[in-house]
């Protein structure tokens, strides 16, 4: 068992550097071209993304100017999720937009770097940037912190499985 | 010949309230309902919003959470346009997002208001929010009040032949 499969609770690092941002900062215990696919291969993404709930990706374009599109079912109900990428540069830098049905035409432009950590460990940054302070605000209430441990540790299980 | 037809050359006002926004005001000599019908109807927007040049109107789901796409015909090439409905509220409020296919997820929100101006001429007022201010001046050096007012010209022909 590696150290990332043991540290099940391990939490990503979260700030607000602007008042329409927040940044999120998260190690995993794999090397950057295995997390890059994890994050761009539509069967990868499926087994993570969802936290463990059954995700349907219905549109998932990885170009410049495609379209992508998730449904995720959940004991709650059903959530779709969709966006457009801007830039795809693998395995480094990937810049989407994001926006949850439940909240149409609130878009966030969401920037996911990707760094050599060494030792075979990858930083993954997250950046989010909102049309509004209050945009921004309304995400970090809505329990995105808890979901994104939750998506982070399923992404630590299914790196564990690829190594 | 009503004074709108007359007036072909009347310019639209355009401000920029903050560094991230774009207004643009301007009257139309019809009644509120009709110009609300000239932005809402998938028949009469085809007839102005492209400034004469051919407008295929792919998607029109005129409602919360639905979609747009517009792919407009020129001399010059072929241009998509897209976004969603954040509020629809006839005949006074359409909120929506904006991208164009040649800076794909580069994401505007669009404020479209009618108020009555009194003597059956509506004000258009169109506010417009970038993420950046960089987009916003991107958009401004765009050649975007040339064609705004274009377009704004072909609208004030065909409202006159709605009365």
């Amino acid at each position: 068992m590696s150290a990332a499969t043991k540290d099940a609770t391990r939490k990503a690092t979260v700030t607000t550097p602007t008042d329409r941002t927040i940044r999120i900062e998260r190690v995993f215990d794999a090397p950057r071209d295995q997390v890059w696919r994890a994050f761009t291969e539509p069967g990868l993404l499926a087994q993570w993304w969802g936290r463990g709930n059954k995700l349907v990706i219905e549109r998932f374009e990885l170009e410049r100017g495609g379209h992508w599109r998730f449904v995720e079912h959940s004991a709650e109900g059903v959530h779709g999720f969709e966006g457009r990428f801007r830039e795809v540069t693998p395995p480094a830098r990937l810049v989407q937009t994001f926006e949850w049905d439940g909240m149409p035409a609130h878009v966030v432009l969401e920037t996911i770097e990707l760094e050599d950590a060494g030792e075979g460990r990858t930083r993954v940054i997250n950046t989010s940037l909102f049309h509004t302070p209050e945009e921004r605000d309304g995400m970090l209430q809505s329990g995105m912190e808890g979901g994104l441990d939750q998506s982070y540790a399923a992404l630590d299980r299914l790196l564990a499985t690829m190594t």
